[in-house]
């Protein structure tokens, strides 16, 4: 008798067959992508030693931890893929070649305030690359085109890839004198999008105590439009008067001089002098990734470059630049915005079997037969009417049937039935198979599709 | 400065990243065969309420789970993946058709007593079939065909699939008068294969209570060996003495009569009456995979035949038949035991390429060239000497560079390096792309290399 009521926990995202099936194509496009470009898959513990973990330790994320004691042991379920990378690397160190590139999409675990669209246990998909002491630029140059090929891949066409520089900035606030400050002031005009310029002003003379005059220039720089091209023009008129402040420029013309040559349209990208990306973690690059038309999701795929990775664990610089995609998040967006294609392939089966014989001896035949030549195949195997095995191909979505009666076994062929069309074929094996396989190499819905 | 020293945990696999790429070989293998057979891919949550957990309760596992509280929440990781697939049946059991058939590839978590080999943090691939009050013998004639061609495509031919019935077990039993000792039998004479006959005599006289003629019986029947003909002929010999043993004997010639047709040669396949799996849970086929060159292994496949997933979830017969592979272990027993190909690629990518020039336009293009053509293409971006560039590419194990100088660059060419063999050739980037491409297509290493 049932004593326990089944349930899931809250903020933990569990989904029913054709939503998970959308789901594992997104990881799917991701790792493809992500390998594309020469990225090795990396599978670290979802445990580690709290110790180790909490190194860095402090900061809002702490509180949300899941940490435990077994035995005597102090566990930790990771928070995100770059403290376990940084651990990775400084362990493995001896062992690995630098530039060492890895992708991570696995899930990570915070035990946040549940609310709407907020998830306990989400996944990222996560690049890095990692120098041993330098790391040249152009990894940075590279990242747009990453991004780019990725939500490509998925079927979206309307996002925009923002990129801004943190030494750029670094150097902007030392020519005005605000070099203690620039920390503060970063993570102030971060927030120019969601409160406005009048709000970020008053925080900035109020709060961090910047003078008015600089506020003003603070807000004249950053509100500074334009094409790339006509950007970097504007940013030319601050040049030598900062050392920090060339460097950003050059870098950031750099990442923009070979974004053609990389295979990214200069529709899909954009200079934005307001991004910074909280952290001070950040030393170069830094993304932000935005759907055109959604502009209130935020940001989707982001990241930057950073010139320490790993202090806690191993005294050495190693420098890196990585972007994280928050995909179990992104994915509940995308169907709250209802982007996500309701012709997507998602059946268990490409072909569902039915015997209508006693014996299932051709069924099974046909079965083999189909998936020897690679089409996925479910047999039907329950003894119930005609109209029953219909209802359940239409119920699983199976876009084929294969029917095998008396008729067709004494033909040695079988009719392959179009679940949309209604269209019948009497076919052999191996014909059946040749037709299902043309008709899945057509198809050509992605995973989400704009309206 | 350094402040904590790196490590992982002990009985937490976490591999380099060649190794890294054999294992999600397997991972690989695993899905596109599990899907072949019309398997839905499920994916759920890590943690679970420990109430809904282990509603079941008792036993050998729950000393060994992960348990812990946050906030006012009594929270567990899953321990194996078939009570998240009972509370997702009863969970969704409306929005599911039957027979609801799932695959799940994820890391399951017992604090065991860390010991060489034995894992805290392993990957199960788990297949079930679940029927909805009724579910056909034919489920579990299609099960061995799943298992041959899953451990086929690894690259491995000397393993045997041995398959039991319970009911013909049970049955057995109670023909000798013994029924309600069924259980404590089964669980002994499952030893036998480590203890031998003759302790197992003894404990089934001394400690179960069985008279020393029917011991005597119980090890003669047990004993029999031969083809499936020859055994199913010897069981012939006990039919019409017990309703349930005729029924287990029918259900074995169900799944064995069917095995050609599914593909299953008979030399991959056994019957062994010995076969019992320790639980009480199984009701029908049993189903055990051995190696047939390490017998000491074990079991790398195994499962069975069930009539109850989730009673205590939901008022309603919810018979099933499932089977799992431990991944974490038979990846470090191949590897103990040296089957694990050297031959397989496992460079993070296909083509290295090398720019030998100041501007790096040229190779960025044809890198850009190589991946729309679906070649996995790394950029080498460091400012490097010619022979650290090439140390690089043997140490990633990268099978092709690309060289782009000033010469090729000049003639809009390329060099394409056959890292293994040395050969060069001057190609345009199309003429690479295919180059590769074929020789990616005529490889034929597998995971697993028998010697």
């Amino acid at each position: 008798m049932a004593t326990v009521k089944p349930r899931t926990l809250s903020g933990f995202m569990e989904l029913l067959p054709a939503p998970q099936r959308q789901f594992d194509t997104i990881l799917q496009i991701l790792r493809d992508t992500y390998e594309r470009y020469g990225f090795t898959p990396l599978d670290t513990p979802v445990l580690e030693d709290a110790q180790v973990l909490l190194a860095k330790g402090g900061g809002e994320t702490e509180k949300q931890i899941y940490r435990f004691q077994k035995g005597d042991a102090d566990l930790a379920m990771r928070f995100d893929l770059t403290v376990p990378l940084a651990k990775y690397v400084a362990l493995h160190y001896g062992e690995l070649a630098f530039p060492f590139r890895r992708y991570q999409i696995a899930k990570v675990y915070r035990g946040e305030r549940a609310q709407r669209g907020r998830f306990r246990e989400f996944y990222q998909a996560d690049i890095d690359v990692i120098g041993d002491g330098k790391l040249d630029v152009l990894c940075e140059a590279e990242i747009p085109s990453i991004i780019y090929h990725a939500f490509t891949q998925m079927g979206l066409t309307r996002f925009c890839i923002r990129v801004n520089n943190r030494k750029l900035l670094t150097g902007f606030y030392a020519m005005l004198g605000l070099a203690d400050k620039a920390g503060d002031i970063m993570r102030t005009v971060d927030k120019l999008d969601k409160i406005g310029a009048e709000n970020v002003a008053k925080i900035l003379t109020d709060d961090v105590g910047v003078s008015a005059e600089q506020t003003k220039e603070i807000l004249f720089f950053l509100s500074q439009k334009g094409t790339t091209d006509e950007l970097l023009d504007s940013l030319a008129k601050y040049a030598g008067r900062n050392e920090t402040f060339d460097q950003g420029v050059a870098e950031l013309r750099t990442v923009t001089q070979n974004l053609a040559d990389f295979g990214v349209p200069q529709t899909h990208f954009a200079v934005d002098l307001t991004i910074a990306r909280g952290l001070d973690y950040y030393t170069g690059t830094v993304y932000e990734t935005t759907l055109t038309d959604y502009p209130e999701i935020g940001s989707v795929c982001s990241g930057g470059r950073y010139d320490n990775l790993a202090e806690y664990y191993i005294d050495r610089p190693l420098p890196g630049v990585g972007i994280s995609i928050g995909l179990t998040r992104l994915y509940y967006v995308l169907g709250e915005q209802g982007l996500l294609s309701g012709d997507l392939a998602t059946a268990p089966c490409d072909v569902l079997v039915l015997p209508m014989t006693e014996d299932p001896a051709p069924a099974i035949r046909a079965a083999t037969a189909l998936r020897e030549a690679g089409i996925r195949t479910q047999l039907y195997t329950e003894q119930k009417k005609f109209k029953a095995k219909m209802s359940y191909a239409d119920k699983i979505g199976a876009p084929y049937c294969v029917i095998l009666g008396e008729d067709e076994i004494a033909q040695g062929k079988l009719t392959l039935k179009n679940m949309r069309s209604g269209e019948q074929q009497l076919l052999s094996a191996a014909e059946a198979a040749d037709a299902v396989k043309s008709a899945l190499a057509a198809q050509t819905a992605t995973v989400i599709c704009e309206k």
